[in-house]
């Protein structure tokens, strides 16, 4: 079998490209609020690509840098404001927070309609159950950028390397919702070759490397 | 290796004499209502059974029987009732409900302090993000069972058959969170043999005849 490499890139222009039409035809613009609390290099890049991304499609976004040292009520409040303000519509607090701030609280602060990332437990829960509404993006992307393939996934044997509660356990969700068999794996599995060697679909999405 | 059978009757006793022990101790009796729409047989058992447990253990218990053709405000007008009641303290809707009925709407209209059935989209987030509060029933017994075997979860290959939300999926996210290697096979799984002979924990909760 020969390897099919995925344009991911090309797949994201034509997914960015339908959104700026449907945001053409509303009379509201859909409004984003990012969050970002401190200067964590990677958070910068992932936020500013969303915010860029997002004015492509000509969305209004609002971003919010906080310092590193905010407390965990300063935060509550702007979330608050964000919940009960008309012009926002999907709030985005960048992950991960500073040691001082319990993620799971702010996370679940958000009100679940405005959950665009789909962290909160309600959003969670949804998608555990078959209910979804807001999946997170990136387990979303995976599966998207499967299908693009035209690989059908039902009956197939999925591995996903990582349980994450934004990227392996959703995906892991989501492969099973399409009838996969699906098998989690992680920096605990032993012989984890055993199990990727067999796999019809792979995911990685492990922050670490493994034990084979 | 020889079998060992577990048994569950002694675990579940030794599990109801510590419950009637810390009740014994309570200054307000724990309530439970108990909800059983129509007169599925199996149902009827299995509400039977709890109700007989929670009176044993000396708990408050009242039990609402509808009728198979109430309509779905009539069963939310009861959740409500239930919801503001401060002698109950926990709800359980026996599943299945009628067909006229939304059973995700009206599992999801019980408050989640009151969800002992954890069957709620925000309990089941919960549990998927790694934050349970209140799991499934099934789910609990199933990784009490096996621990009291005194086996190790972490590390192992353990296969999950059937992919229910009130037996299944949790009982392999519990397995995930105690760091076994976790493999969910259902009605769609393709060789499923493959899968189970493999296994070092091998959990069947489907309720119907596998392929092969």
């Amino acid at each position: 079998m020969t390897a099919k490499i995925i344009d991911g890139k090309k797949i994201a222009d034509r997914i960015l490209n339908d959104i700026k039409g449907k945001i053409k035809n509303m009379k509201e613009k859909p409004g984003l609020a990012i969050v970002l609390v401190g200067n964590n290099p990677a958070s910068e890049i992932y936020v500013s690509s969303k915010e860029k991304a997002f004015k492509e499609v000509e969305g209004y976004c609002e971003r919010h840098n906080l310092s590193k040292d905010i407390n965990e009520m300063e935060l509550l409040n702007l979330l608050n404001r964000l919940n009960s303000n008309p012009k926002v519509h999907g709030i985005l607090v960048q992950l991960p927070l500073p040691e001082q701030i319990d993620e799971n609280l702010i996370t679940n602060s958000i009100v679940p309609h405005k959950d665009v990332d789909g962290f909160t437990s309600l959003s969670l829960g949804r998608l555990f159950s078959g209910h979804e509404i807001i999946a997170p993006a990136t387990a979303r992307a995976v599966i998207h950028l499967i299908e693009s393939t035209g690989i059908k996934i039902e009956g197939k044997n999925a591995v996903v390397v990582g349980r994450s509660n934004i990227v392996g356990k959703p995906v892991a969700m989501m492969l099973l919702e399409k009838n996969a068999t699906v098998t989690v794996c992680h920096s605990k599995t032993k012989n984890i070759s055993e199990h990727t060697k067999k796999a019809d679909i792979l995911v990685a999405g492990q922050g670490r490397r493994c034990r084979d």
